[in-house]
């Protein structure tokens, strides 16, 4: 059976000397984060989520939910009581703001704990998950009376949220959206149509489900220009906030999907649902994008979360399983066999899982503190940078993120050898839960476009600038400390290989977009490893100058410094081989006729 | 619902043009392989998989295989009929030797079939396939009584065979056998003790199962050395060959597994079980040695099957799909939107997907080659030549094409976007099926330490020299032909990296053989790619060869020299990581102490 355990003390060094949670206290929130505080959060949260949700993983797998014939749907075992425990313990308002009843802890230290939510049972970790989304559209562009209405009881968690955009002819073009809201006289819409694929779209955890559904109203054009956002509960709510009559909303189906199994991936029929507007008409794309980039970092979390758990239980089993002698000579003589752990392909597996989950809790960490200084920075300036870094790393977060996730996965299943792939022992579920990050919320193909055809180039580039300088400030402080300057050199050079790749992008994508286009994965993964990089850098350089000074844990710190060696010697190497591949060009890439494609 | 055509174009151009099967007609087997029979056993077999296998494939993985109370075991609905059409039409005894009642086509020709049986539906192609190294061990190794009594009844698919080896306790490492074999006054042995991950352990597709199984004798020495195989069938055969009683072997229960769920994964229970000696006693590694390398080329194959269908299913779903525009412009205006095909990173995954599985088959048939000449070459130098040969490449093609199987699945499922991830599509199928491949019969990391360990330094380096010079040939061959002088160029450049990661294990090797494991898995990718990027230019040269002298179909001829030009520019380049991932030798890999590798 699989076993997780909060990674506390890795989670409180990334706070504490990557993000710098102390130097930014001038903040809404940071005052009251101080460590003492933090340190309570993460392990009462962490015990929470270690003791009451992990449990529930394989059985939420087995399980899977259940649709009722009168569309109700039924959450695996224990899901529901996990829930109300996780609502009445105050889990659910960690991050939100003080007015509407949350806890206005940093965005930060709610990401830290989501992390360990999604660590232990990532499909459970859904149904909040999604309900961040809902919070933040609202906030953003609902009118006081339906933030009054549905924002705090979201909060609390009392009620869930969801996002209902795909439909059967429609996933990343959302211009093809059928689904129509007519007016009514009463200043709401009836909105009839079909949506597909809508994560916890119907279930018993909550006794209201607030649905926020992308349609078109009468004579909207039929592109992504014509969309607009609305809010349909499941239960209309009374003016004195008590629920009202049911909603003509419901659950048609539920997918049975390779993984998340505990979680109810919906179709959901509107048949003429009473919904409200939420901002103004036709302006649903850019409402719909406050939920997307939330989602989409909570899902480049996913990849880290998931990881973290395979990767713990990879490196059990490589100490408990006995099998060949070390080519060194036996290691434990006294024993039928030495254990996994001695053989070095074996350690390799687990030094690069190392590497990505710390790295990339590193990246997921500081990128949620560029969403607090986003919104909150002290000027106009903070803020701003912080919005454009968490702009252009939102798609490598996301999409880096989990295609690393996966292969993180992939490689702890391969540690246990045939025991892998049976299902009793877990290890097989981490793999199937971790593909679907890949995919929704825009697929990685998706994302990467995203990043090269348009934050790459927003604002003259800036963005991209920004992050430059800070990855070569980051270099320059390096190659002048002896403990890291070799880490320093390597991620110099892959930092030259993302400008080359950048330049040859604006060299060639004017002439042909196909460029742009054909190189545009390989880049998110270039930017991706240069991102995570960056955070080893900040890392080692913080571990070298606490062992200097003899302070911290000097086991811990040796280890962030072999691991980041570790990292510039294992994974940056990959960036010239991406930057050659993006320099290969659209050519050979979009060359063959469709009917060349079967050679049959 | 996905679909499956074989592609049997592609198989008669590598047969012809890289297999060179007309240039070998001197061979046993060869001279009745002309191009008339071989094209009628692709066709008919190709139907017959297509028509017969394919339709069982997401029904096997739906049912999966069900053990009764009383130990026996019924495959999916469908499967029993299909096998006896499969022993009755013939199809069974396709390349097995005349002499025990095979039909005698070339193995190279045998395994063009078999890759579409696998792609067809790969949990049912597992039963017979298993048979082939039980076969392959028992000529080798078996008495004439044995032969007699086991071989014809396995050729012709009457009766089917397994492979036991793995033990809770002991998987690789087979010096941890426990399973006694206790000698008995008729010459046979009494065998007892517990096998697991017994494929096709118990069944009911056959009347008879005869289990190879090693076994330890009283005394010996508890390592490989002290291992023996028996040969043990389901039912007892009497002197006249009818079925006798029922021996003490039964199937205890049956795995769940992440995939494959048509073939039954057996724990097979051996209580006091009537087995005999197959060759000698405490010579039980050699035998098995046998049936393993047959059944590694097999599982490098299921790789390349599975890939090959998720691979022409992701093609149509591209041409069916339509979401957005083309980056150039609507492709198609007067449609909603355009395919997915018109998009450069859906068409990068395509290309990807095409120059692997057209370069994995390529090199899978000119192994088996190897295996006939191997065999039955023509001098004592010719045998010795592709023994070394596909000694060498046995690792590559098992470890490199199994892992390339499950990239490409992935990246099939991918295209799919959300639909890939539900069951009913069908793609997260051929994910969860291809995941197997890089596990069983040694692990890839097992692989990778066979190819650096063993493989490479037999013989003084003889059979990476003769690789070696091949491939410059190949290489100083091209560089005078200008359509395929770059490609030529790419590969000397891989080449090189190859030889440099070489040299590095020599040097590094003797001081720290640590060095050399900790290379492994790099090492086995580099040689796959230059492996079939070998197999590319070659291909490349045959197709600009046959264009210039304006025979064959020039759609085909061009598709051939642009997906060699993808691979050039779009794999190759991952050579260079990987000679650096190798030269950073083993110190960041080996230095974290254990109790390290938890950062909680």
């Amino acid at each position: 059976m699989p076993t997780y355990t909060p990674p506390v003390r890795d989670t409180r060094f990334v706070l504490e000397h990557v993000v710098g949670l102390q130097n930014h206290s001038n903040l809404p929130g940071f005052d009251a984060a101080s460590p003492d505080v933090v340190e309570a959060v993460l392990e009462e949260g962490g015990r929470f989520v270690a003791e009451v949700l992990f449990p529930l993983n394989q059985v939420g797998d087995r399980h899977g939910c259940t649709r009722h014939e009168d569309g109700s749907v039924t959450t695996p075992p224990g899901f529901k009581e996990a829930y109300r425990q996780f609502v009445e313990s105050g889990w659910a308002t960690l991050g939100n703001v003080p007015e509407y009843g949350g806890q206005g802890m940093p965005h930060v230290v709610s990401v830290a704990f989501q992390e360990y939510m999604i660590s232990a049972n990532m499909a459970f970790a859904m149904y909040p998950g999604l309900t961040h989304g809902a919070i933040a559209a609202l906030i953003a562009k609902g009118s006081p009376e339906q933030i009054a209405t549905y924002v705090p009881k979201l909060v609390s968690g009392e009620w869930g949220g969801t996002m209902n955009l795909t439909e059967p002819q429609c996933g990343t073009d959302l211009g093809l959206i059928r689904t129509r809201a007519e007016p009514q006289a009463d200043g709401s819409y009836s909105i009839t149509g079909t949506k597909i694929f809508i994560s916890s779209g119907e279930h018993d955890l909550t006794e209201n489900i607030i649905h926020l559904v992308l349609a078109k109203t009468p004579g909207a054009p039929d592109s992504s220009k014509g969309i607009s956002l609305f809010v349909v509960p499941k239960f209309l709510v009374n003016a004195d906030g008590s629920l009202g009559e049911r909603n003509a909303v419901s659950c048609g189906s539920i997918e049975h999907k390779m993984g998340i199994h505990g979680n109810s991936t919906c179709v959901m029929n509107y048949d003429g649902a009473t919904g409200w507007l939420v901002g103004e008409e036709m302006k649903g794309l850019a409402a719909m994008f406050i939920m997307m980039n939330a989602a989409r970092l909570g899902v480049g979390l996913q990849g880290l979360g998931v990881a973290e758990t395979a990767y713990q239980n990879a490196v059990a089993y490589a100490h408990d399983r006995r099998q060949g002698r070390a080519l060194t000579g036996a290691a434990e003589p006294d024993q039928p066999a030495d254990t996994l752990f001695v053989h070095p392909d074996v350690r390799r597996m687990l030094m690069q899982m190392k590497a990505l989950t710390e790295g990339l809790r590193a990246l997921c960490l500081w990128g949620a503190l560029q969403v607090d200084l986003e919104h909150n920075g002290a000027t106009e300036e903070d803020r701003r940078l912080a919005g454009d870094l968490i702009g252009l790393l939102t798609p490598v977060i996301k999409g880096y993120g989990t295609d690393m996730g996966y292969a993180i996965a992939t490689d702890a299943q391969q540690v246990y050898g045939g025991h892998g792939y049976v299902a009793e022992w877990g290890m097989e579920q981490y793999v199937r839960d971790a593909r679907i990050a890949m995919i929704y919320e825009g697929t990685n193909g998706v994302q990467a476009m995203d990043l090269v055809g348009r934050k790459l180039m927003q604002n003259g580039g800036r963005a991209a600038q920004a992050m430059l300088a800070l990855v070569q400030e980051e270099i320059a402080a390096g190659k002048s400390e002896e403990a890291v300057v070799d880490i320093a050199t390597r991620l110099e050079k892959a930092l030259g290989d993302l400008q080359v790749a950048s330049l040859w992008f604006m060299q060639n994508g004017m002439k042909n977009p196909n460029h742009v286009g054909a190189g545009a994965v390989p880049y998110m993964h270039l930017m991706g490893i240069v991102a995570v990089g960056y955070m080893w850098l900040k890392m080692a350089r913080a571990a070298a100058r606490l062992k200097a000074a003899g302070e911290g844990d000097g086991t811990f710190l040796n280890a962030k410094l072999i691991t980041a060696r570790f990292f510039a010697e294992r994974i940056l190497p990959d960036t010239g081989a991406l930057r050659r591949k993006i320099e290969g060009g659209a050519d050979s890439v979009m060359a063959l006729e469709p009917e060349m494609f079967l050679a049959a």
